[in-house]
């Protein structure tokens, strides 16, 4: 069935919203970086963004997902249509847009950029993927490559040639990176020859480009253990010649072996492979950057790209709202509570207190998971546009402290509501006919890569609340408080007094925590609910935000189809803080009573 | 890979604990009708069940998710392992074993013959399903059919020669039973012509045996609208031959089509279809019990159908549970917080908090749900043989009020326990290569079939908390209080006050529902958070009872290896007080409340 292509996934009216009415980057135009362009040009970016991934991405999402790729002689089978799609990408120019125009990038600002390419990623997660990572992985060898490594890795990455990967987990160290075992052994003419494997690796193995630019971590022989030991590579499929100019693929086959493939509960389109380097002693690696500064060469790109996770679990969360809306508005079946007059035909089940709350619930998830992430993505623009040292140097400080939550939170929620969205649907949810489960297994991806969740929360509350001694989490508390601050109106005055509210409990939650800076494992033992409920808190804000523009627009007066969409702007704020937010006590509950269970129980007792 | 093989899907140890300490399931053989049983024979007989469900359903759990049933020609394609597993669970006698012996049965407790029925659906919910759907198809017709009925029909199912199905749902008409189309034309034989289309027909269409009972909801025509004009009828596959003796299936088939196959996300072992009855006019029905009558007909054994789900859910989070565990012991990764010395070694993932979180968690809802769904089996037990009619009206009432949540409970916190054993097990976790993913996808459908958790939800606020004036549940808090005042010691009397104050929120909560009986649709608005509520304290319950037995065996003085498996269990308690059943208060505030939102809202506002 092809259901799953007629219905749009993801809403431009809310992007608009989101972007134009609430985050204002329209201003964003004022700076030199991005004077070429007006709210017109911004605009038009976005259509072209939707359209290609309406007409090429979208279009093969389920198909995609029917149709694993297969390995067979040594080479992965894909769709023809994932290649498609990834050409369109390219040809549009979205692997690049945020670069300036000299260096063959549109000068987009970062947000406006994120909003295009969370298009994409609605439209087809896995296939969008490829092209993400490449983009990434071009970012890493323009900050820290030679001008040798940018000519001949990172343009043909940029023009879509080369596609990149990125290799860290080996099959004994996923998260643990410190106990990485790939070896790198220096050779005479500076290169290095590498050996080891590589596990869970996001487009590892192809024929979809020219040639695979992998960035991989090992140690150089004699490198200190641990993660101060780990250095960067750039391993070429195959190996490419210097010319002198552009470069170009020699024939030459750089001893990658594809151990297998790992075959997925979801995100299927993209192929994830366990790569052995050097089986023949002859796979040929370039340093990246300095050696032993591997791991914060690769992190440095990594904030993005856990804004990309974040971008991705929302929009997989939008889609599943409207898809299952749709089916709400158009399916009837049974009658209202006390209503049973079975002559009466039969309602709509968006008629259905239940289906509302449903529908709410995911709303209030998706679109404030999206609006946290769009946030998140101006505050890069101003890390590196805005007039001023320090407000470059305070929206750097507030995306630091942010990031787990914009990680996590959305790969947490907006996979409840995918659960929901099939719940709309019932039975039919529960069928392959229908994207919503699809939807589903995509989205349990995000909890686990780019740093699963536990890890993020550790994060937040091992690092980021002592981040400049508690500096970052009073930044961002300040934030909240402006908002609160900002003159709400009858219908979002309660909900800021609410706020206000659940900040001092965050206050109390964070200087319990604080207190236990000499006892780590105490200190991070109930770290998840931590990132709950900050997550939730934030949300919260992101929704204050919203409902305070959609409040302004409905006093000026608007049409009727304007008015329904900022009062659904209002319901899902009213729904997240009188349904939601409460849940915050609870979670500081348990960390202001330091409950140490998890310590205390012995491993046989779990 | 066969490692979904190797690791139990169930623990011997806890279901000995639960029935024979905890619910004392040995007493129940001093009464008559079990009294060809003792301790002995109770023991050996769980004992065939899970040996069978080791060596015949768990074997091809992995295969049948893989190699999903095909229609070809008219006939559908399962794997031959199916077939084996099913006849060896029928010469077992596990068909009939809650029977007496004259019947053809083992006289087994109900609730020692779910605990074996849940050994199948640990192993493998999908083969269950079949045999699970025919020995319930035969309780019906034993409760309402002719004597003829019971031996053309009922007898064979009971051997396993024919298999059978529920036709409930219409393509347009899932929860909507009152808008159901099929109908049913009498003749002058005194049998019906049938004609109409069933969806979700699970067991709908198969070789596996020489003939399929269908039990069909249709109207006769001229019977009155709604829920009060459906009839039931035995619709045989292939017509059956009346001998006078065990009868037989002639050649001829009863013209019944499947229209195609629904693909699911999960539960693929069982084949589910599209039927169309009487497509020739030729599909010939007898009619089951009273005309008119077929809804509480088909409802008398959904409360045991109700329980199976509930025991299903359970059974996949204990499996998820175990395999998560087994895995944590023995996967290296990381240190602790603070000892990030590289040259010591990585330290078992189960050492860290956040998976002995995570694996607790999975422990309190599963062993949890699992408790809860043992203990309404022995309630059926109580309706069946307790002593005194007061006794036997008194768990009547009991279980019609537990029902909604035995089913949704376990359905709903199951399902994220499956999500944190994936997530223990992380990218490996994500792939089809470990069983757990399918837990997670199987374990989905249990919120949805056997009525969905939103009916369920209505159906405690709208009907159970009312029922004999809300005598039934004030029956069951009184049991509550009980366990309260069973002399806890310093292990659990803390747990106990804890647990006697929620009992006070959810009689605050009830009384602000019961406000509302003039307003259905107010009072329904938010149900599904009374489902939670009264879920949890009930749950919690369910731990305080095993806590206290555990804190009693520890008093006592056991083995080490013992000592473990009790410390466990108040581990899992203490989770569950300390980290769970403080969530009852924020969905009491909701309650309380009575938000309206849900009404309010526009349907395109949401």
């Amino acid at each position: 069935m092809s259901i799953s292509s007629t219905v749009p996934t993801m809403n431009a009216r809310d992007m608009e919203f989101q972007l134009f009415e609430v985050l204002g980057v329209e201003g964003l135009t004022d700076r030199p970086d991005y004077a070429e362009h007006d709210a017109i040009s911004l605009r038009a970016t976005l259509d072209v963004a939707r359209q290609i991934a309406a007409d090429k991405f979208q279009t093969h999402y389920r198909e995609a997902d029917l149709s694993e790729p297969v390995l067979e002689n040594g080479k992965v089978r894909l769709l023809p249509q994932v290649k498609e799609a990834l050409d369109a990408f390219c040809e549009a120019g979205f692997m690049n847009a945020d670069r300036p125009l000299d260096e063959g990038g549109m000068s987009l600002p970062f947000s406006v950029y994120q909003a295009c390419l969370a298009c994409f990623q609605a439209a087809n997660v896995g296939t969008s993927s490829y092209n993400f990572l490449t983009f990434s992985g071009a970012n890493v060898i323009r900050s820290f490559g030679t001008e040798d490594q940018k000519r001949l890795y990172m343009n043909p990455m940029l023009e879509g040639r080369f596609l990149g990967t990125m290799c860290l987990s080996e099959p004994q160290a996923g998260s643990g990176l410190a106990d990485i075992r790939t070896r790198a052994v220096p050779q005479a003419d500076g290169s290095y020859l590498l050996k080891g494997s590589k596990m869970w690796i996001s487009a590892g193995h192809h024929e979809l480009s020219e040639n695979i630019v992998h960035l991989v971590l090992a140690r150089i022989d004699g490198a200190p253990p641990g993660t101060r030991g780990i250095s960067l590579f750039i391993v070429p499929r195959r190996r490419v010649e210097d010319d002198g100019g552009a470069g170009g693929v020699t024939g030459q086959d750089n001893d990658i072996s594809v151990v297998g493939l790992n075959h997925k509960m979801g995100y299927r389109a993209t192929v994830n492979a366990l790569l052995n380097f050097g089986e023949n002693d002859a796979c040929r690696a370039e340093l990246l950057g300095e050696p032993n500064k591997g791991l914060s060469h690769m992190f440095f790109m990594m904030n993005e790209a856990r804004i990309s996770v974040g971008v991705g679990a929302a929009m997989l969360g939008v889609a599943g709202h409207l898809y299952s809306r749709e089916y709400a508005l158009t399916r009837h079946q049974g009658r209202h509570p006390g209503a049973k007059d079975p002559a009466l035909p039969p309602v709509p089940i968006i008629e259905h207190a239940d289906v509302r709350r449903m529908l709410l619930t995911q709303k209030s998830y998706a679109e404030g998971a999206l609006a946290l992430c769009l946030y998140a993505a101006t505050l890069v623009d101003d890390m590196r546009t805005a007039e001023t040292g320090a407000a470059r140097e305070h929206a750097s400080l507030l995306l630091e402290f942010l990031t787990p939550i914009v990680k996590s939170w959305p790969s947490e929620f907006c996979l409840e509501a995918n659960k929901l969205a099939i719940q709309v649907l019932g039975g039919y949810g529960y069928t392959r006919d229908y994207p919503v489960e699809q939807f589903y297994r995509d989205n349990r991806l995000n909890m686990i890569h780019e740093g699963t969740n536990g890890i993020q929360a550790v994060d937040l509350v091992g690092r980021k609340i002592r981040l400049k001694d508690g500096a970052a989490l009073e930044a961002v508390l300040s934030e909240i408080e402006a908002e609160i601050g900002a003159g709400h109106g009858t219908r979002t005055a309660g909900h800021a007094r609410q706020l206000e509210r659940a900040i001092g409990d965050v206050r109390a939650c964070s200087n319990a925590l604080r207190q236990l800076d000499d006892d780590m494992r105490l200190q991070t033992a109930n770290a998840p609910y931590y990132l709950d409920m900050l997550g939730h808190v934030i949300v919260a804000w992101m929704w204050l935000r919203q409902a305070r523009v959609a409040a302004a627009a409905l006093t000026a007066g608007v049409s009727e189809a304007e008015e329904s969409f900022y009062e659904g702007k209002l319901a899902a704020c009213r729904y997240f803080f009188e349904y939601e937010l409460g849940r915050t006590e609870h979670w500081g509950r348990i960390l202001t009573s330091q409950n140490d269970l998890f310590l205390r129980v012995h491993s046989d007792w779990c």
